[in-house]
């Protein structure tokens, strides 16, 4: 194992984390200049986190250089399953520090409402919080959203940002290209149809990739202004949809938001919640690639029925529709509609953003939603969840199992779209990460419930844990669109940052290292 | 389609069906001439089902007569399927014939507590009753079983022993050894290993296994009646026993009884669970193959695992265990492992025998109960459930798909004791089998969630959904050890029992009836 290479590459993750660290303070001081007031403590916490994150990332960066540039499959498992626990880490030490130095100084404690002290004083929050920025996941420990300091709320939106991007270019960019050892890599960790038509050098692809997020992130933001949003929220919300993350700068999520930016949001979820190979393909010129393309058709066709299903059991409940923001729709095909295609749309992409409060919905809205959940986005995006592909190939190979018991010499290769037919072993593989997500899910659940006891009921520990291994945020009951997981005991906080990196990473790259052979030098 | 050769199988089932009704009439003769009171009503009951059950099997033999009798793999499936669908329809008879009588000529209509009518009133209700006997379930739809006349008592735990005689003899001699088809078939069907040991003709080993079963029957009865029961009690919990079915004679099942009793009932449950395969293997001398048996050590080493995991979380709760008596016992050690091991045995075997109500319990061991359920017990018994050996397998496969993660190249056979390796088909049986399951308890909670709306908890959707699917009985919450199915809609129960066709028939038999292509002459 050429772990020096592992801790040199760490080093320099590190170092641009904190780059970006001292970027965001470096925008508190223009914000201070523009005449806004000056969030002092906010500006230390970001100042000195990049400090320790420059200083540990140069030392293992130091540590590490010269090593050896040849690496295997271990080592990019490791640096993979590394990169986001070890950069979480770091991500949750500004939420840290500002809790720390403001309750410090500060002629009154900070508190949380209900809370007997900020959640942001427990580091396991604040590295829960990190972890669920970097994951795209967009779990929150808190309650009281809107007091953040904006240096905060920005970060946590670059935090999704770059867990987007990250996962983006890693899986359509790098792993199908590394040669060899990274194209069979990709095929277990996403073993959806190889990306076509992405190029086969990493830097190309990956410098286009990173062309077409920041392209969208400018439409979307100037989108948002135009709807009515300030450049600040615009460009947080925008952060947090491409990236299926689903933080929000307010309490509300985006429920205090028209229904221009809530329709704006809708269309850029979609995107984001769709293979980038595809707008690889598109800037190249070939659309027609992209409608046949058999995911996005599936894709497509689940969110539209997700969402009549959903919509169609809020018109026939005919029950009043609470709002993020406390008060409630009567009930309408209008308002149905509109949160209904949202909630839809916000859940599958494993985004999370809320404008209702879908705890009071009819159980079969929230069956659906909560089905959506295990289904997810495509392959290739930002989006979590077992992925659209995989489930329309094991739809294929059950189909194709059944049919063989009456007829067991039928040879019916399982196609996707014009592709050759889909091997024994992918197959295998297809079917091995449906049932290991769903026995993830359901140890989890397991988990959470057996730490938690009396003071959480089981839908919560249930859906806590889809919604962190499928990376969406939000679920039901104690966890609802208008709560937090801030009141769970750091033990279960623990549990689900680790959930959703095992989700974010597809699983195998987190778990293999629990394997002895995996380190065992051969 | 050799259509008429199945209507002649099917009214020959039919006409053994009927001798046996008639035999529990001509035992109601008897009782009345040793002394007892006469059951008039239900002896009407039986006499008329009997009847009935003759002409219309008579029927269908006659109008299938003659036909060829070489059979492919479509008409296998379909007698397969038609005789559990259809059986379940002739066996729910006397219950509906003896409600009707009853109900008509009686001077008090029989109600039953609680409910405005008896359930048998309803004739869903009674072939709910049915199916749950023949797929040895053991879901009821009585509240008050004591106030049964004795023969339809007699007939249920009859009903449960049919259906286990029944899967033993497909699963282990007729399915692996009619000629190819049937042997593909098998291993669909039951993609364990293929039981070693079983002679190649089909009548000679039906035949053991058929003294095997009497054989079990006769030691059971008898133990239990030296441990105090009436030789009427005795059969029928033997007979529940054995076909793991969980019908009692009593509205506290199993907790009327002294511990004696209840040691003998789970060494029997215990037995039900295993592979009959071995006892045949047992019979020709091989001791040796059953002890190193590895499904056998696997079944043996959860029912133990399982058992302390409930144990100990019972203990550790202090807090006392209800009885289905409607007493409960104070917290200790002792009554801890009395009710714990019985109930976990009674749940993996998917007998559904109880003593306490766990409904009560803490969730730790309720959620161990639950997984169980989901395991069941081996290939070639009479449980229920996805089967230990093939989450044996998928153990093994993903455990080699995690390390094909980071070491490609390893090839490492998945082996199973000392027989060769699995095919990759077999593989890919093996985790849709285990997706399969956890695919239709969702589609089973969900549906049962939505057709009882308020009227039913999300806790009882689910369990009733894996109570059925698994063929265990009692769930948890409003379906509890000391609840019943009575309640629910029609609707409900004919989603149910299809359910526990589905689980006993492992799936695919059920399923293909649904395929177009299926019916299609080629």
């Amino acid at each position: 194992m050429n772990f020096r290479f592992v801790i040199n590459q760490l080093g320099l993750l590190l170092i641009v984390l904190s780059a970006i660290l001292g970027g965001v303070a470096l925008w508190e001081i223009y914000e201070y200049w523009q005449g806004a007031h000056l969030e002092l403590v906010s500006m230390e916490a970001m100042i000195a986190s990049a400090g320790v994150g420059l200083c540990a990332g140069g030392g293992m960066w130091y540590l590490g250089r010269g090593a050896a540039t040849k690496i295997g499959r271990r080592e990019a498992l490791l640096l993979v399953a590394l990169s986001w626990l070890v950069g979480a880490a770091l991500s949750g030490l500004p939420y840290f520090l500002w809790a720390v130095i403001h309750h410090s100084t500060a002629p009154t404690p900070i508190v949380e409402t209900g809370g007997p002290a900020h959640p942001f004083l427990n580091y396991v929050d604040c590295y829960f919080e990190a972890m669920s920025g970097l994951t795209t996941t967009g779990a929150t420990v808190l309650s009281e959203i809107e007091s953040l300091p904006r240096g905060l709320l920005l970060w946590r939106a670059i935090t999704h940002w770059l867990g987007g991007l990250g996962i983006v270019v890693l899986f359509v960019a790098v792993l199908p290209t590394v040669g060899a050892g990274g194209k069979k890599l990709f095929l277990i960790e996403a073993p959806g149809p190889t990306p076509t038509g992405v190029k086969p050098r990493i830097k190309d692809t990956a410098r286009i990739l990173w062309f077409i997020y920041v392209g969208l992130t400018i439409a979307q933001t100037v989108a948002l202004r135009l709807c009515g949003m300030s450049w600040f929220d615009a460009l947080c919300h925008t952060m947090a949809t491409l990236a299926t993350g689903g933080f929000s700068t307010r309490n509300a999520s985006v429920g205090d938001y028209n229904l221009a930016s809530v329709i704006v949001i809708i269309f850029f979820m979609v995107l984001a919640g769709a293979n980038f190979g595809l707008y690889y393909q598109i800037i190249r010129g070939s659309w027609r690639n992209v409608l046949a393309d058999t995911e996005m058709r599936a894709y497509l066709l689940l969110l539209t029925a997700g969402s009549l299903i959903v919509v169609a059991s809020l018109v026939a409940a005919q029950q009043p529709l609470p709002l993020t923001t406390g008060d409630q729709h009567e009930p309408s095909i209008a308002r149905a509609l509109e949160q209904g295609v949202f909630t839809t749309v916000s859940i599958q992409t494993t985004t999370g953003f809320c404008t209702g409060d879908f705890n009071t919905w009819p159980f079969l809205a929230q069956a659906t939603l909560i089905g959506l959940m295990f289904i997810g986005g495509c392959a290739g995006s930002t989006a979590g969840g077992i992925k659209v592909v995989r489930i329309w190939v094991a739809i294929k190979i059950i189909y194709t199992e059944l049919e063989r018991v009456f007829n067991p010499n039928v040879v019916r290769p399982t196609r996707l779209g014009g592709s050759g037919s889909i091997k024994d072993d992918l197959k295998l593989s297809v079917m091995i990460y449906c049932f290991g997500i769903i026995l993830l899910f359901a140890i989890g659940a397991v988990a959470i419930k057996v730490i938690e006891g009396d003071a959480c009921d089981f839908t919560t520990a249930a859906t806590a844990s889809v919604a962190t291994l499928c990376t969406i945020g939000p679920g039901l009951s104690q966890i609802g669109a208008i709560e937090n997981y801030g009141w769970m005991t750091s033990s279960s906080k623990v549990v689900l940052s680790l959930w959703m990196a095992l989700g974010r990473l597809e699983v195998f790259a987190i778990l293999v290292l629990l394997l002895p052979r995996f380190w065992r030098t051969e």
